[in-house]
């Protein structure tokens, strides 16, 4: 049953997230249920309650490891707090543009009473490719001494680029298990700095499912957990965790760094544009191809399925028909990219585009066997 | 690291959910990610939604599976729709009874103006161990001829528990994954009547993350996912339907009343209390235990995790201490049972409690050699 | 395909081999094929040959991991050396009992001139549960003075009973993967004295596939494999041996003994008699019951699979019919035998046999709560 | 652990063995034991037994699945009927060259009194990527009308190249379960012709493990197993043909014949030497490429590993050094071939090769995206 869509061979996984998870974290998962209550439950939720601070680099902020998907995040964002009848004031940007750090700039200037409540951004925009300097928006607060929550929304960002909590002064930061962590679907990981956790309790929007002062309780008493938690995702987080320190955060980031490079010299070799309209703005864990207009990008993306295994993202809203994705995020190593680059080009070549075949997969290597390290543990 | 409590040999799961999950189960979810927008995710999706109505025993509900875990539940119920603001009028029970049939008489008929809007009751009281007579509150209703909508609770009695959701006009009714289903956590299944789909569209209530009507747009473009669903586990829903059909969802729940007689049977021969206080109440998925007075049915469930690998149920909130669980659901048969109550037995007896040993064991096994059935499939 | 046979719940496996495997050891196994000629395989072999010494309670043998089933061992040692036109001197005794020692003495005085080469015995036979005493076979071969090689067939003690291959001076040991080491069947585990391999050297007869010299050339070259290992089995024997060294070689004995001890209490309260003659000979890894004469042992054996998924062991060849076996090595603990002995209870019920059901259970819980210790981990 | 030579994504294995196994054939190997005595083994193995016989194109062979790896076979048969005291005639060709049917047909001519017994032959040649042409071997013998039995090792072509056992009157075939078959090492699967099972009742050599009249009785008796098979590998295997089947054995051949010659376009492409001498014997499972006398092959292989997590075979024997070998047989797509492809490319140039990168993968994408069909299932 599971292979009424079978194909030999490995599916080449390669939108931005759900990502390839890595065989020790499967291996992991791979386990009975537990009774949560026991002894080693809480045992285990302590060391992840720990050491999950690490990759949104905090060391005072409080994590919270909800059972969830990404309807928490991103751009449903605004949607989701205007069901809440929050005052949203929304400040669009062109598809394929970074945030308007010139209108926050000039909004929290027209905000000496300090109304504004907090800043939602995202820092990696996954329908576009396009990535935001956070550190810029946390000058901005600071020049105009505004106190407004900075949250953020690191969905397809931590774990991949570079991203610093507490330097940066970021309040609430989350992200999904199933992306840069290289899960399975069902974490959401959300972190607070210790204003955001004082701010909550004073705040009257209307809570269930992910108040945070649920969890504190259970906190405290050290049972970590009001509701079941999977055990499967625990320990497979556990073991995701140990592999990102194993890798070393830093190299995580500049692995994905040069995957995401990579991607852009060879989407440049096939002489077609990157969605991200400004160089500051490239994402490392997505990019976002533009077609010509005599192509359908939902082809290429059908294509590539049904020829060749390989999965890659669809253009969403604005940009539909107009951009395919390639996710380049997770636990991915260079040769995985290449395969999948080669299969762009013959996807492009047998959809009608002018592709020099060879010739995206050799600007990628080009630069790859320039950059790619050693692997420390094989040395 | 994963087994810092290692002990030898299996650990024997007896709380009343997470429970134990088939081998089968495990096989199907130990797998990579997919992408959920290629046409293989809705193609399984469709299968699954048409055949979790049959664990609801319905034809004209539509179900939603949403990323969860048991928060959407149960006994939290008041708590949660007080935060969100609803008028809850809360008719308690004593732990152990059954709810207040006669109470919600009395209200339905003083309310002719139909202020009530909805009837909340759980099927399958987890925590004392009372399964409550749905069809007995679906009469009441009928005999006033009130509109209330009929929510269920359905935590720990669907696919475990004679439930019809046509017959008995339950309007919402919902389980959780990793209770008689027998999978891991993290999926809240949740079944819909057509009055109660009619009636959300027109509710003021604030809702976010588990709102039908994006699941229902969705629906309708034949991609099912407004969110990522969790790949493993839609897998997994796939082979624990088919494990239930294969068995017979009425055979299921046959086994559910055998193992939960035997267990009966066996705390009447020890001389201890079901702390359910009628017989009509019994529940066939979760016994709760009533211990002497000088014993605290903390240490039971401790000492039976420490000693024996077995996990059993604390007594929760104002039964603490008093009485432990014995959790009987899921993909479960009469010889774990027996290693269980043998267990128990053993624990009685360490724990000071002057058992007769085999004396409960020898009155589940005379119940159990008389009925249990031959496997059909090894006949 | 696979569940063609399907019933709910575990199955109980309490045949004398292949045995339950762990779940840490399963979820080693769970992984790709391996490259076994890169520096990972070598590594991690030197590990497995260094740390499976400590199973034999040897410093001086050298071991071997052969890719092969249960053929190279035991019973059918005559049969195999009469194929290989070895002159063999066969030993008799009665199914029941152990080996002859008198016999063994007897011979060896009648032979100064040391033509007799090996003596060729099993420690624990598993076709009648009797387990010799080898160090009374060494005190023998010591007191003559007789140079004959000592070659133990080992395959149901190895991990279970006590062994001691340097104290007992023994030449050659084998054992299962699939026995007392709790993983699947596909490695023979053999451990060569420095006798036994300075014998070998010379040694005329015929072997191709299972000859030492052609690993000792590999193990010199520091890359171990003549042939291509299975990677699974190599890791899931990583894990099988990290489980064994946490509980404890001699604490997995005792609970070896501990389990053998509680079903002969059992046996003895149902009024059957154990098929080994005499308590010396005792085995603590399998105990075949004898069934009156009215009973075909054949029928317990498959109504206990068909009714209640337990597997128990046939009785073979002399004794097929009356005898069945209960197999009780392995990686088990005290409420999964506890769980099996009900069940026995029950099929003896079942077909006739007047047990008095709980009567076994009880016996053997009563030595059972009064000897199993707390988990260690757990404490 | 497991993972002291860990590195990010997946491990690219392009040896000739062991090969990727499927997710669907881990998935289904993911289990506990089982009593190989009960109905349920038998049944799935008189399914194998039966199925088998299909990737050998045999109806009337008889298939046996022996417990081993692949030291029963190929290149060290030589050895091994030496070592057995058989009369062996060595007929060597150069390494790069197929087997030198003249000489057979010298030798076949000047035995006129058919003192030869069998003809032993490997199909496909591992260390240098040489396939025979086996009708033609056929071809001979009938010219004059030898008896000889015709012995195939198929080790690393059946399952991969065009093989037909009863067209080409072949007597014996083996291969093993980490080959084409794309399952852990483990079982030796080999097929006899009803002549071939005839003459094995009338010879004289030693057999022991492997002596298929143990088996043949137990296949008379239906039971099938005289030893305890793995239960692991038998359910694997079950999945392994069902893959097989389901693309459809000749649509296998066909797309090894498009990676073989995608691989032998690439090695073209950089200027490279087959290590095969003609294009007749290019083998479409294993490509042998010679490097320039500069470069120590086995620093590619090194480097290759260490860097780009690519595992390719090294050259053996004569070869050593000269030659490094890219595996591509087994359950493996176009992209994840070119994925390895290009990781040669930048091996190469990293290691001081002239290569021009890109220019390989440019070369196999011309013809693969010319020649590869739409996934059957996804069209």
């Amino acid at each position: 049953m599971a292979d009424y869509v079978y194909g030999p061979g490995r599916n080449h996984l390669f939108v931005p997230g759900p990502v390839n998870i890595p065989e020790q974290v499967i291996r992991a998962m791979n386990r009975q249920n537990e009774d949560y209550r026991s002894p080693a439950v809480p045992a285990l939720t302590k060391t992840l309650l720990e050491d999950v601070k690490q990759i949104f680099k905090t060391t005072t902020g409080t994590p919270f490891l909800f059972p969830t998907t990404d309807r928490v995040f991103s751009l449903l964002w605004i949607d989701q707090q205007q069901r809440l009848n929050f005052n949203v004031d929304v400040v669009e940007s062109d598809w394929g543009y970074g945030a308007d750090l010139a209108a926050l700039d000039y909004k929290l200037r027209q905000d000496p009473s300090h109304s504004i409540k907090a800043i939602c951004i995202v820092h990696n925009e996954t329908a576009t490719g396009v990535t935001n300097d956070l550190s810029a928006v946390r000058k901005i607060l600071d020049k105009h001494r505004h106190p407004a929550l900075l949250l953020v929304d690191g969905v397809s960002s931590i774990c991949a680029l570079d991203f610093r909590m507490d330097e940066w002064g970021v309040d609430v930061a989350l992200t999904g298990s199933q992306k840069a962590l290289s899960l399975p679907t069902g974490l959401g990981i959300v972190c607070a700095s210790p204003k955001a956790l004082e701010a909550s309790k004073t705040a009257k929007s209307v809570r269930v499912f992910f108040d945070w002062k649920d969890y504190l309780k259970f906190y405290k008493m050290g049972t970590y957990w009001p509701y079941t938690p999977s055990i499967q995702l625990l320990y497979g987080l556990r073991t995701a965790l140990d592999l990102i320190f194993e890798e070393g955060l830093d190299n995580v980031i500049k692995r994905h760094n040069r995957l995401g490079t990579a991607t852009r010299l060879a989407v440049e070799a096939w002489g077609l544009k990157n969605c991200t309209q400004k160089e500051e703005w490239f994402s490392d864990t997505v990019t976002a191809v533009v077609v010509p207009p005599y192509i359908d990008s939902a082809e290429i993306v059908k294509h590539a399925w049904k020829r060749y295994n390989l999965s890659l993202g669809l253009g969403l809203n604005k940009v539909a028909g107009k951009v395919f994705r390639i996710g380049h995020l997770g636990n991915l190593n260079e040769l995985q990219l290449m395969g999948a680059l080669s299969g762009v080009e013959m996807v492009l070549k047998d959809i009608g585009y002018p592709v020099k075949l060879g010739s995206g997969v050799a600007a990628a290597a080009a630069y790859l066997s320039n950059s790619t390290p050693l692997i420390p543990s094989r040395i």
